[in-house]
């Protein structure tokens, strides 16, 4: 079956669509990456989204939205499907995420059926939401892509996703879904971007490079590892709810001195991130022989350094290697997912979501 | 099939449920009523709920309430079954109506995936998206359920529903569903019931007994009666953004004096509901020969009355009939809609919406 997935994340940069072909043999899947685009986001429906997610929309933009969504996602669809001269049987669609509020609720706007109108597709959305009623955080949600792709018989296997936040899929040699853990570890890129507008104006730090020019601040460092997020035990999954504009703005005017040079803040961010990534897996993966970097992160190359760095001092050695997939992957999982719901599985995993069971994902529109 | 419907109407005074028995012969159906409760919402849920009606709900609220209802309705739906001892197949579920802008985007919340993973059930929600993505105003949506119930091969018959907004469908006889005409008439209930509230303090006029003991204000029912909306042909929908409470207590102060009694207003607010229905009867449905009526308004005697005699200068003779089922109507209308999106079949009549084409509506949750 021939799937396409939407996906956008929380740092409202890109719509990647995903085309997938999907084929099933016995309890195993094989899936295919057909095509794949990127493209951004219409400056208009940004800058809503972010009105949205800063609370300082009114009821009619939050009742528009969903639409203004369906309206752009059936566009950008329309260009991918031309581009690739291939038409999906269905789309599987995650929707902007306006908030999160683990094991309470979630949102992820999208006007599913209107999508399914436009396209004339069937639309799976709104995959959260089943998780979360069953007391899960109804994320992460990649972890079953994660072990249909990954898992291997005999490496001990940890996919890593670099974007806004970093999440891990910790994947021991052979072993079965239902033992596969995964959490988020903390923020990936979202305080690094962050930092490197409020210093240096540019929306992200290419390669890794102000990162590189600069010098940990120690003591800022420390304020920021001591975060109570970080010592938790899994299932746990955030978002920017914890770690705010607001915050980092505050503590970089506490721990940046005038006299100290502005790519200090990136490179202090930056290694919050690898700490944070090495620290859970001296927690949670010590026998780790491969960590599978994907998201926007994986092209930070001197934050790939420093995690390979801090490794070292762990007890097994683990390589970092890029996925071949890096970009495309969270809209194939999103393909995958949604593939799973068409065909009455289930596709959340309860040891890592912490729902009291698992459960078909999502609404199917068929307009 | 066995189908419940869950209704909320934007006066969010109850939670109806109605479980109806839908069987399917050639083109046509019969929908029979098998149990009906109505239960008033948790205070909570309501002022939660006008919160986020007035524009005064934060993003939290707004991620919480779907959440919210899902859970409300799946208690409230137990009950129901308890009650019956009849389990229906699926759930159909309008959700609580929270904004509305015609053609461009509509929102019912309600987590439609939370609900059916806590009711084991598959769920058909959010039926106004599609409609309204294709041009439609997204209402109204019950005319194709009057068709299929009410619909005469001799006689010419209305469906009238007074609930807060008053509509009709017109059903000449033989009429095709492709050619039935419905529309918003104007306020039902909602300035009858606030003047109740404004004058004696009581939320609504029971049986129309204060609205009997008045006398109508001629020039305040003049103002009143030349309001723009009821002077445009159909398709035309209407809700509580043109017939505010701002403007009922604009009017009241301007035409309801001292010393006349506080009946008055209240008589002459009557007076205009019962004056638009028979307006747009002489316009639109000048043969009808049976008016059938449901929802709140039905029971007000006075008004029903006031119809009647309204009615009699009209050019054929019509009779005001009390729908045995005044008070399931619209959650049964909603069963059906659901069975509708079940059975792959198209729910909205482009020549009452205004949509581009009919379309299958809502998306279906089978967590």
């Amino acid at each position: 079956m021939i799937v396409a997935g939407i996906m956008t994340g929380t740092s409202v940069d890109a719509i990647d669509i995903a085309t997938c072909d999907i084929t099933s043999k016995g309890d195993r899947q094989t899936i295919s990456l057909l095509s794949f685009t990127s493209a951004p986001f219409e400056e208009e429906t940004r800058l809503l989204i972010h009105r949205c997610m800063r609370s300082e929309a009114d009821m009619q933009d939050l009742c528009d939205l969903p639409f203004l969504l369906a309206r752009e996602f059936a566009v950008r669809f329309a260009d991918h499907c031309a581009a690739s001269g291939i038409r999906p049987e269905a789309l599987a669609v995650h929707g902007q995420t306006l908030w999160h509020h683990p094991t309470v609720s979630t949102w992820q706007a999208l006007a599913g059926p209107a999508l399914s109108a436009l396209t004339d597709l069937p639309v799976v959305h709104d995959f959260r939401s089943a998780d979360v009623a069953l007391g899960g955080q109804g994320a992460p949600l990649v972890p079953i892509y994660d072990h249909a792709v990954y898992a291997d018989d005999t490496l001990n296997r940890v996919t890593l996703n670099i974007g806004g936040m970093a999440n891990m899929t910790i994947l021991p040699a052979g072993v079965p879904s239902s033992k596969v853990v995964a959490f988020d570890c903390g923020p990936g890129n979202v305080w690094i971007d962050g930092a490197t507008r409020l210093t240096y104006g540019k929306s992200f730090d290419t390669n890794g490079a102000i990162a590189r020019a600069g010098s940990v601040l120690r003591p800022f460092l420390a304020e920021l590892t001591s975060l109570p997020y970080f010592a938790l035990d899994p299932p746990k999954s955030t978002g920017r709810e914890l770690f705010t504009m607001q915050e980092l703005k505050r503590l970089i005017t506490k721990y940046s001195h005038p006299s100290s040079p502005l790519e200090d803040v990136v490179t202090t961010l930056t290694e919050l991130t690898a700490w944070s990534i090495v620290d859970h897996l001296r927690r949670y993966a010590s026998e780790a022989g491969e960590v599978i970097v994907s998201g926007g992160g994986s092209q930070n190359t001197y934050l790939i350094e420093r995690l390979s760095a801090l490794s070292a001092e762990m007890d097994s050695r683990c390589t970092f290697r890029i996925d071949t997939q890096w970009a495309a992957k969270e809209a194939m999982a999103f393909a995958y997912l949604g593939w799973r719901t068409l065909q009455g599985l289930p596709g959340n995993l309860p040891s890592v979501t912490g729902a009291e069971r698992d459960v078909v994902l999502g609404t199917i529109a068929r307009a």
